[in-house]
């Protein structure tokens, strides 16, 4: 996923979201019992905004279950409203809209503020930084959701995991790239950081509405783009003009996150806090389940339908010169930015050892695979 | 984690789990209001039987996480009272104890059934089979879900995922294995079917205490011993005596699961269903980060403190013939027992396809970074 929110837009269906009633931004009260019983239950109704269509998923996944469980589970006394992009028409807006109050939570991605707070990059996923296991370490037992709570608290709002891609792919392109001399001048669709690494390696970063990608790719307006991995570029259709896949480098590990007002939160008995702050554990984990099958299945159908597909990897020089482009961007903004270098520095530090330990268990467990069948 | 339960009671600190009051096995009614008010809630109760020792983290952070978020979520309505091993004195006794209604839901590992019912091995892990990503993958979009709903049916009990270990690893070893000669009279401790392949290939394979395991492999009665990994292994000290330290292959993802009285489940209300679903799907994936940060935290200390540990992978030569005695042993159960073959096919035929996935995101992207640092 690209924080160009435009390409967010592109699948848009509205769907009658049926189980839910007409929205209601305050709480009520429910009937009160003519005798006391069990304590009077306030009614909660919220709203939800998403950066993602309704349709889109496996993005749009997590809040459309999350209202589903909470529905269950507070036996309809505590729904969730969920608005797709198509519907609020603000898919970069979601951080103003639950800061403000219009939507009580939202579900986005911490690098599409950016522009607001730089060092927001690094709670969604940085070239060449953590795996998702490595990353899920470092929030939870390497000081990374008590940055993530100073980045946030300044708007008054709470943000959450909220879903992980994995490794997206590092995009589609018509020629091999064999040296760094391919790169010069070829002319890309590639937002974000990566835009800026490549941008440094001389290539021709440009932007183009989603809508006109594959027209732009076919026709050669473009030489290559990335997108996000096989469950969601297989509706796009670029393996069938562009053969080379290359492996990615540049988001390992993006993170959603659900946005909560503070002041809605607050509101909430400890029982609809319990519920909330468990259905989102539940819900984000599931994410990365669905991504992945999704991929398995896409990348088989299109490697059965287009057999030419070949999967590379960009040649070590080119990595090499990626990563110090990577590292010279993270350092001049480090230079201005104080968060921003103590986040760098906290991640960078975390994945240093952590690596470690990915090296030594999953990937050589892989690794074993591969060579014994060589 | 090992099949051998015995060495699961190891650490047997008796925990008072303060916040639960005394147990009781049937449902309870609330007191009636005189008047009509909100649905009159049931009082539910249950005692939760773990393999575990009450203070065997993180296997046994599952299940007493589960109990705290549903004491939160029901307002104290729905609570759970965790039993370890060092209570109920029967750690592979947690099917039976849970299919008898003794207790209304239990942790375990499926593995441990396999004397019943031997297919019951796939549905926590066997010797070079899928990654974590690739297992629940499977289970809820490749089928394994059902086959785990019909090898446990017929003893009246609902199995739910309950949290993963990643990559188990192969074990410390005094001396380095460079050839199939090296394994060849080796007395080691291993159990499970990973024993039954290394006993293929020549190995003593023995089964120790684990109070004494320690002093065995001190003292040469053993030459080796698998454990489980960082995490776990650096309170047991062996990093201290045996230098080489093997990265895994045979629990590539060793999956623990929730066992539930289907009758005490069915007695629920659809908001206490909901609620318990929900927080086993929390509490399942937050072992998986828990001992990945543990074991990142382990490794380091110790490579630190005993700088001369190596860490090695068996020689492609050892791997394939352990690869082939492991297909060997599969091939033999499931000539005699069909659910087995079922399940076996089930999973071969999808890591086969997943695998493919797995290699092109996150392990290309690990071995880019190993290679640009070299």
């Amino acid at each position: 996923m690209k924080k160009n929110g435009i390409k967010l837009l592109s699948i848009l269906f509205v769907v009658t979201i049926a189980f839910w009633g007409v929205g209601c931004q305050e709480q009520k009260e429910a009937p009160k019992p003519e005798e006391k019983a069990a304590a009077p239950e306030k009614m909660v109704k919220w709203k939800l905004a998403m950066t993602w269509s309704s349709t889109l998923t496996p993005l749009a996944s997590p809040p459309l279950k999350l209202a589903k469980v909470l529905e269950e589970m507070s036996g309809g006394k505590f729904t969730i409203r969920v608005e797709g992009s198509e519907k609020h028409k603000a898919a970069l807006g979601i951080l103003d809209m639950v800061k403000g109050g219009q939507y009580e939570i939202g579900h986005s991605a911490s690098y599409y503020w950016k522009g607001k707070d730089m060092a927001m990059v690094f709670f969604t996923s940085v070239p060449f930084g953590m795996t998702a296991a490595e990353q899920y370490a470092w929030f939870y037992y390497g000081g990374g959701m008590e940055l993530m709570d100073e980045a946030y608290d300044k708007y008054g709002v709470i943000s959450l995991p909220g879903g992980n891609t994995g490794v997206q792919m590092g995009g589609w392109f018509k020629k091999e790239i064999n040296s760094l001399a391919d790169l010069e001048g070829l002319k890309m669709r590639i937002p974000g950081l990566a835009g800026e690494v490549f941008a440094k390696l001389g290539v021709n970063v440009t932007n183009i509405p989603p809508g006109e990608l594959y027209t732009s790719l076919d026709r050669g307006t473009i030489d290559a783009l990335e997108w996000v991995g096989p469950a969601m570029d297989i509706k796009m259709g670029f393996h069938k003009i562009a053969p080379y896949y290359y492996t990615g480098w540049h988001e390992p590990a993006s993170e959603m996150q659900f946005l909560i007002n503070q002041e809605a939160y607050d509101a909430l008995t400890p029982e609809f806090k319990a519920m909330l702050d468990t259905a989102i554990k539940a819900v984000t984990a599931e994410m990365y389940t669905e991504n992945f099958a999704g991929s398995v299945d896409a990348w088989a159908q299109m490697k059965t339908e287009f057999p030419d597909i070949k999967v590379k990897t960009f040649p070590k020089p080119v990595l090499k010169a990626m990563k110090a482009a990577a590292d010279e961007t993270y350092d001049g903004y480090a230079a201005q930015d104080p968060m921003f270098k103590k986040v760098l520095d906290s991640q960078r530090s975390y994945m240093e050892k952590a690596r470690v330990w990915t090296v030594i268990s999953e990937y050589n467990y892989v690794k074993t695979s591969i060579e014994m069948d060589e």
